[in-house]
């Protein structure tokens, strides 16, 4: 078995936004020596998440980000934590820190509609995420 | 390590619907070659979603798609994506597409009441289920 | 390719709990022979679940805990199972019975603010925790 892994950066531009990190991920993939196994996208920070979704319409995006902020508004009362981003962080709990995608033949098995996307949850701000390519 | 990827499919018939798949992904693992590592249980569509819960009473199914239905309504004002599914879109990234159980001695690590289920936001379709094992 | 496999018990002391489990996950690590990799933090139950997030400020945790309750009040009109904790069901879903964590150098990788937690959803328990490291 082999282990590969690398990281990339990105830069958010509102509170709430899901960028499509396929070609990154891709491009990780392409550079790795591995043809069968999975990948693992993780995301380094606890206001923010990772998910695959649709990718056929950014009408979905929008409607799955205003669901979100609707569910769990930035203001709710009772809310202790200073930061004034608890909301962030539920969803961040809820959307899940990875993904898993398998690879096959060098190729990322997704279905027709889906994409990775990176969900930032309490930008604008620079993030990481980290991949890591596993299989032989 | 190997790895051994089989996919099946199914029929479901509600538009909200969870159908424990022990059986078929138990019957994948039987024909891998693999006695310790795990499985990656993944559902290529992003209006579905795999996850992991109580198999000992129905109305607990019953239960958790009503929670969901309420708190995701298919009508929420302000949706625009044409398709009419965003809520099955939001329930598809919250429960995820994804999930991974362990294998010892060729056995799934599961608790007592725990079962895999196949979660359907957005039937009735036919659906695709991708189950990759690895391990030694 | 190496595969190793602990477990642990915790017992929680309240009905909805968040318990910093990052001690014991690391000790597993270190008694394993596995360098790079990852592991899976597995929660044999149906009403608790494993996250990642913030352990800069225990109000975080509050927050996100007092979130779920009300998005997910106990007595929900219309819950038929009879042992009153559907609503642990759901969470349990929704925040996802497993975690990932990258190993490099023998270290997890984690964000500087990430720990991984066990949530209690129906305590107070008496709880089991599998880890499996696996890696080179």
């Amino acid at each position: 078995m082999k282990v590969f892994q690398e990281e990339f950066s990105l830069r958010t531009s509102k509170r709430n936004e899901m960028i499509n990190i396929d070609r990154s991920v891709r491009d990780i993939v392409e550079r790795s020596p591995i043809l069968d196994g999975d990948l693992v996208v993780f995301c380094p920070h606890t206001t923010a998440a990772i998910t695959i979704n649709e990718n056929g319409d950014p009408d979905s995006v929008h409607d799955i980000l205003m669901t979100f902020e609707e569910i769990f508004p930035k203001d709710r009362p009772g809310y202790r934590h200073m930061e004034g981003n608890s909301d962030s962080h539920c969803k961040s709990s809820l959307v899940g820190a990875t993904e898993q995608v398998l690879i096959k033949e060098g190729q990322l098995v997704l279905g027709t509609w889906q994409s990775l996307y990176f969900c930032e949850f309490d930008g604008p701000r620079t993030r990481r995420v980290i991949v890591q390519v596993r299989g032989v």
